[in-house]
Formats: C-alpha cells, structure tokens, sequence
C-alpha cells in the first residue's frame, strides 16, 4: 500500500489497544467516587471525535453526556456543569488554546476532574488534568478513539449499559488484522477516487448516525485544512431538507453508509443518489469491517471510517494534489 | 423596501405576539402536571430554528432541553426520552413526513405530550398534538420563534429561571416597528451584497452563539434549497480548526455577528477576515436591533437576523439570480 508502514501501524494499534483496561481501571475509580454527569470538551477534530460517544450515549446509557466545544463552554457556560462532573478532553499536541483555557476555567470554577487524551502529561492540558488517557502515537484518529474507549465503555459497564464489556474489548483484539485489511481493500478505490476528483471545485459529503462526526472532521480537518479543497458535509437525515437541490450533473457527492440504527437514512441517500447523481461516490463502511460483530459494530465503525478515509483517501488526495498534507497558510503559523 | 408590504407584515407580527400569553398559559398547565424534560423534535429549518432554544436553555436553566432531529430520533431512540418528556415540534405545512412519523412513533410508545407549532390543528401533526402553538402565517420564521416563545419562557420562568417574562412581554411589543426598521436599514446593504455575490460558486457562512441555527438556516434552507447555490456553514468557534485554510483572495466570505456571550468568538473571526479576506460580508446583528434591552438581545437577536437575511438579502438574491425562491427540482415535486 502506498505510503503505508504495516509494521509500525501494527505495533501501534497493539499499544493503543493494550491501554484499553487501564480505561476501564479509571471508571471504577470514577464510579466510586461518583459523578453527575460526562462533558466531553475539545475543539475541531477531537470534538468531532467525541460527538461518536454522544450519540451512543443517546441509544445506550441514562447518564447525561455532553460534547460541547472548548471555545465556546467558557463563554456561555452550561448550567448542567457542575462540582461533580466528569469532564473527558483531548489535544493531541496537549497545548490547544481553547482546550488549554477551558481546562482551566473548569478547574478554577467548578474544581471538576478532568480526563484528557494527550500524549504528554507535561503539556499544558497534562498539568491540569486528573486522569490521563493514554495516546501512544500523534497521528491517526482511529488511535484516539481507541484513547477513549476503556473509561467510556467501563463507565457504561458499571452503569449497567454495558454487560458485554469483555466481549467488546475481545472485538478489539481483531483491529491490528481487520483494519489492516479494511486499507488494503480500500486501497485502490482510494487511489481511483482521489485521481477522479482532486481538482473538484466542491466536494459534498454526506453521512450521519455514529459517523456523523468522522464526515464532518474529514471534510473539514482533512480536506479543508490539508488539501484546501471546498466542502459541505451534511447528514443524511437533513440533505432532504435543502442541500439535494444542489444535486446535478456537475455536482460532486459522497456519501459515507453508516451501520448502527439511523442506516435508513444513509439508504434513502444512496437511492436518492443513484437516481439523480451523476458524480457520485458511496463508500459503505460495512465493506470494510470483516468479521467483527453486528453488536459491535456502530461502536467500532468510525475507526475503520477514520482508517479508510483518513488512512488511505487523504494520501491519495495529498498525491494527486501535490499539496503536502501537513501544509498550513495559517493554522499554528502564527497568531491571530 | 422591495417586495415587502409593512401593512401585512406589522398586522401578522401583531397578531403573532399577541399569542405570547397562550403559550405561557399552556406553560402553566404543564408545569403543574409535571414534565421530565423537554425535547425539541423537528427537520431542517424547523430543528435549525429550534437549535436557538437549546442554546438558550445550556445557559439559562437546568431543565434538560434536547433538539433532536426526526428522521434519526425514530430510529436511534433517546435513552432520556420518557412517558413524562414534553416535546415541543413544528410543521408549519402540517404534513412534513418524518415530523409526522416522529410524532406518531412518540404517541405509540410514549404517550408523550406534544405541543407543537403548526398552522392548521387538522394536519397530520396537528391532529397527533395535544396543544397547539399558534402560527399565524406560512412565511417568515420570525414567527416561528415568537410562536414558541411564550412556552418555552413560560416554562423557564415556572421553573425560576426567568423571572423576567413580564419585561420580555413588553420588549415584544416593539418587534413590529423594530423589525420594519431592521429591515429598511439592511435594504440598501442588502442589494448590494446580492448584486456582487448572486454569481459566486461558493459562499462559506460564520456564525455561532444563539445565531449557529440561523446560519445551518440561512445556508441550507435559503441558498441551498431555494437559490441552488452551493454554501459551507461553520462555527465562529470551529472556523479556526479547518476552515480557515480556505480563505484567500478569490474566497467569498460572510461573517454574522451574534450579540450574546459568545460574540468574542465572532470577533476573533472577524479579525482574521479584516486581516486575510478580500471578499468578505460582516452582518453585526447588532446593528439592526434599535433599543432592544441588553437583557434580551441574546434571546431576540435571531428574530432580528432572520428577518435581514430572509426577510431582506434572499430577497435580492432573487431578484439578481432570477431564480424564484419558490422553485425546487426534487424537495417535495414527487417522491424519493
């Protein structure tokens, strides 16, 4: 595959997957001591990370859970934050501002404990965060839901949301061969559709369910930010609200098929799709998920999502493009 | 002002507000019955105008509010969703499919009380609501949030979390000659913006605070569906992690400013797009409030803005584009 190192990714998922029991230890102790309700906070790619846990939370758990961004939560504040929250953060760098400063005010206004994704417990999000979770690489999202997923699932466990833990975190053990695999499968499709349209004038992009968030960060982390290529993303379930009447012959659409319950939706796009679309790409998630279970399977699909689309599309789209994905203009260049 | 009769338009503003009262005497009825939360429940436009609320209510209160939409509710479910939930929908046609499917599926396995804004009690929706939000006219979603104000604040006052309410009552009655005001200062600035931008291939919409569903609105339900121009809708907060990149010399830009605590974040925006913009529109709803209170401006301000931005600029887009905003290819000409 290209640019591809099998070995090193292998080695890594193993490590991520390894801490997932050292989650799980950390909602017992959570659990003990108690807490009121979860607040996922973060900006960009990590809050569109954590709107995946918010809607399973909706279908699974009573437990009120919140992804609320950075920004934003220490301007308006939310009156269902309080002393006994538990607050769930993520910078991979450890030192974006709005995540830095939001852990902050909750620190000096609330006192609640914070449990943060970050790689160093040295950066500034690590000094002022309780829990660590750990994050064994940089790149790769499908290694920050793997971050995640021990104390999300173990807090849920003991909540009695949860009984088929064991059986989750066996399914897991599966991911260095099935993602591995999902690439290899996608490979091709991905050099073929970046070759298609690289050089489109805008790009939409729909999906929605427990993928929601992996189509609104790849359209904008990945294409917006890396490729500087124009994107909507829009759910499945509000494109019959508006954004079909873009649909033409010239328009360019892609649509990403969830797997968990609002899948429907996804149908009635595709078939919507097929009829009037002329430039039209679906990737079903599904396609790529080998054998893991049906039950687990709207938990597990953004990371075979992230490893698809992130893992192999954005590489063929920096390859075509010749627009090096780690090119910014001004994103960290300087102030602003 | 062209293409606006103020005769008409005070007439049905008036008679709009004057149901403020029957919302807060429905507001009366089911606080004393009781409710276990409130869950806004709708599509496009209708869950985009809803959107507000949910803002308003992270910082206002502690009753626990969810905008939800209704395609995916009815197959995800909500764990919080209980026989004691009130839900608060909207049809302004009565007839929207999922609405209806979504109102139906409540009754059947909740037995929830709905209240709903629609325009005719014998509409589907209508007949499955059990307490009628008045709406006045079809067109103009100014209405739409006056038609739901009186319940959602009559509740938030029951709960004591507005004791304001008479106050706000009173402000209400300056609505008619402010909105005719806003609108005949945005005339002039609303021409132009439509005279130079009718033609672009893409317009990228900032907004956020109360004023984030007015933008998901403006872009998707106006441009989208009823102009058929391709538009990218993102939050003043989320602009800075990915779209950003996108702006430069050829990129058309608008910016809305809302008013309330999360203004700080427009700013920011704003200062970037002063410094690396070259097409760029800022609309400071601000500027088009009169002498509302300070107090009130927060909950007013998308009132406000909807009534320049479709009750003015999609007004010239037309007019520019010759595109009658009345006109759709697919949404609602047969079935998909």
């Amino acid at each position: 595959m290209y640019n591809f190192n099998e070995a090193e990714y292998r080695t890594n998922l193993t490590r991520q997957i390894d801490t997932f029991g050292q989650g799980v230890e950390l909602a017992k102790e959570i659990t003990k001591d108690g807490y009121s309700n979860i607040f996922f906070i973060a900006v960009g790619g990590t809050v569109a990370m954590m709107m995946h846990f918010e809607e399973i939370a909706k279908q699974l758990t009573t437990i009120p859970v919140y992804a609320e961004q950075a920004g934003e939560i220490v301007l308006t504040g939310h009156r269902h934050l309080n002393r006994d929250s538990l607050i769930i953060m993520g910078s991979k760098s450890g030192d974006t501002k709005e995540t830095v400063a939001a852990a902050k005010w909750i620190k000096d206004n609330y006192g609640c404990r914070i449990a943060s994704m970050v790689i160093s417990k040295e950066s500034p999000l690590g000094r002022l965060t309780d829990y660590q979770l750990p994050l064994v690489v940089f790149k790769g999202v499908e290694y920050e839901y793997l971050s995640v997923f021990g104390l999300f699932y173990g807090l849920l466990h003991l909540h009695n949301d949860f009984p088929q833990i064991n059986a989750f975190e066996e399914q897991l053990k599966k991911l260095p061969d099935l993602l591995v695999a999902a690439q290899a499968k996608f490979d091709a499709p991905a050099a073929k559709i970046a070759a298609r349209y690289y050089q489109s004038p805008y790009l939409m992009w729909i999906g929605g369910g427990e993928l929601w968030g992996e189509i609104y960060l790849f359209t904008m982390c990945i294409l917006e930010e890396m490729q500087w290529m124009k994107t909507k993303s829009i759910k499945s379930s509000e494109f019959f609200h508006g954004t079909l009447e873009l649909v033409d012959e010239n328009t360019d659409v892609f649509l990403v098929k969830s797997v968990g319950a609002a899948r429907a939706l996804d149908d009635r796009v595709e078939r919507f799709l097929n009829q009037y679309g002329k430039n039209v790409v679906i990737i079903d998630i599904k396609d790529y998920m080998g054998d893991i279970d049906d039950a687990f399977a709207p938990i597990l699909a953004p990371v075979f999502s992230t490893a698809v689309l992130n893992g192999r599309l954005s590489k063929y789209f920096e390859k075509n493009t010749g627009h090096d994905l780690n090119m910014r203009r001004y994103y960290r260049q300087f102030d602003y």
